[in-house]
């Protein structure tokens, strides 16, 4: 059950296509995910959505492609976006996140959701030495 | 502002002595940073998250040290956990995490929470693909 | 699956008739949605959540209805509520939402989660000419 | 207390001076906010969120620039950003929206938030009427 | 810093005075917190919002007042309220919380926190059992 | 749908083994629920989480065994963990929690949601008297 219906022949439309192909292309595969058949039901939010992800996601930088993967886990855990986390844990996983990787990513998220709460809860104050203007 | 008061003398409790000796040893470093100082209002809460957060951040795994510095980031960004921010963000760059790399990390979070929103606003269906129990 | 179960014949109770009278008077439809079904497990929830959304979004004020509904998707949509995102999804185009506009409420709602985020991740100090007492 | 310091002199970078000439013409003000300001310690970041934030909250479009601001102060409140709710509660206000509309907004974000505490913890069943793929 | 300012001279509004006075009756206590000096800034605001905390909080129910306040923090601390974390915190104090009792809110809260990262990490499917509507 | 497939024969590992075991004995039932059989894909995370579990929540403490499933509660629908607010509903309503209690719950947990956006929207200063420092 969704909010939106997404167009039945979506590449009909020739901006469509044209994105729907670079995500293809830039992945080496046929497989079109459900989030792409669904922005597609507006064509200007499809094609700024994919070229922030190809920019970010698909596009070398300092950030190594699976580190990328399991921080958009970590974001979309935090945010409780099921449909991220299972589209982004299979997209870590063909990129090579073994299982022991995985869990460890899970102790990581889940040790920083609970020391987030005593933070908060304490209202700790921020050390003045965390201030970066105060690095040199 | 916080909401308990730090002991004045926190080490003169031997098990809290006992704690913060292990965090400097651990992190080759004097200083104890206020989130310490301030769990020390309760001893075995101090022992216990010590003991987590050596266990998952301090310890060789199979992530890099950086890696979880960044995805810890992510987590308290996310949560908007101020102090955590501060305080993540200052041990990655202790680690090594360089300017650009900072960006990324940015660009790759606000990225994740832009797609949440959307695939949560659409309520996408997830494709069945993306079951674990589906690979092999 | 949920966690309390409706009751059977929930307009056996007289107060719960009642709202229920109510709330198909104000919409002027005979259609009870399961928030309303649910709620009625207490009445005295029951009672307290109508009254508070039949003044807050059935009774005229300075923003149009529509405009009401389009804030409700953006919270419940930033707090991951699947029920709430489908039913106010749906009040907003019984109100005459159109697809682009539904489109620009995502761009809207999924920029600000961006920017939510550099804002955070940044902990960039509030403007001074931002505070409302130095307005005039 | 910030997690970066942004450039002394960020102008003396022409790609900086642009965007922040792009902003004085776009908003008619020589006020550049703390944002823009801290987002220039790289380049790639600001010229990025920049080009969303102007397509997006400065180009017409079927949402009133009003509407907008305030899907942005809701988005923002949920998320607890602090420095958003300043910028855009001023930036709604600079746009017009009066001390009534003020309180109608926060009845509505608050009242959702409310709701959606009520769905979540009751687990409601979406109506199966509210599928987009039903509707005709 | 804030949003609104509250009016200079809140009780030379009837309606406000009002309150303020039941407030203090309510409590016992002369005391009136920033929240409601700013909430007066729109009467309605202020009459709704008192009227349910009073109602809530304020009135005997099947819970004990101080639970009502931990149950208050636990999700003021989740959503990361600074104000509210401060302001129930010391309401929980005043209701006789003990320094103990802080310390086991805070392991379970943050536990919690945790348990849902693992299970939200995971999409450990519903045990059926969980269902109300199986229960007898 | 999930993200990792828990093993088929579990206790084969005697590690698992040993910790069902204690699951079993602690809770006095033959049930283990998914989240353990989905934790046990790594048996170091199984282990570290239900020690946590066991002891905050099956060891007695200055708070009532129920009071910890209601606050356990509360964190998990303000993340919005669908799992975790099955399970601890049950977990709550075997421990004796009333529906009367369940509504009133509801209540606080609501209102607080409610009352963190208002507070949050104000951009409310904490009233110096609420400093823990302050009290004496």
């Amino acid at each position: 059950m969704s909010t939106v219906v997404p167009p039945p022949d979506p590449e009909a439309d020739p901006r469509v296509k044209a994105r729907f192909d670079d995500i293809r292309a830039t992945r080496k595969s046929d497989f079109i995910n459900n989030m792409w058949l669904w922005l597609a039901f507006d064509v200007d939010l499809l094609e700024r959505t994919w070229a922030e992800v190809k920019a970010v996601m698909a596009t070398p930088s300092t950030l190594d492609p699976l580190v990328k993967e399991m921080l958009y886990i970590a974001v979309s855990v935090t945010n409780g976006c099921g449909y991220c986390i299972h589209s982004h844990t299979a997209a870590a996983k063909a990129k090579g996140m073994t299982e022991a990787q995985h869990a460890d990513l899970l102790r990581v998220i889940s040790l920083a959701a609970r020391t987030n709460q005593l933070a908060t809860a304490l209202q700790v104050p921020v050390d003045p030495t965390f201030d970066a203007a105060g690095e040199n």
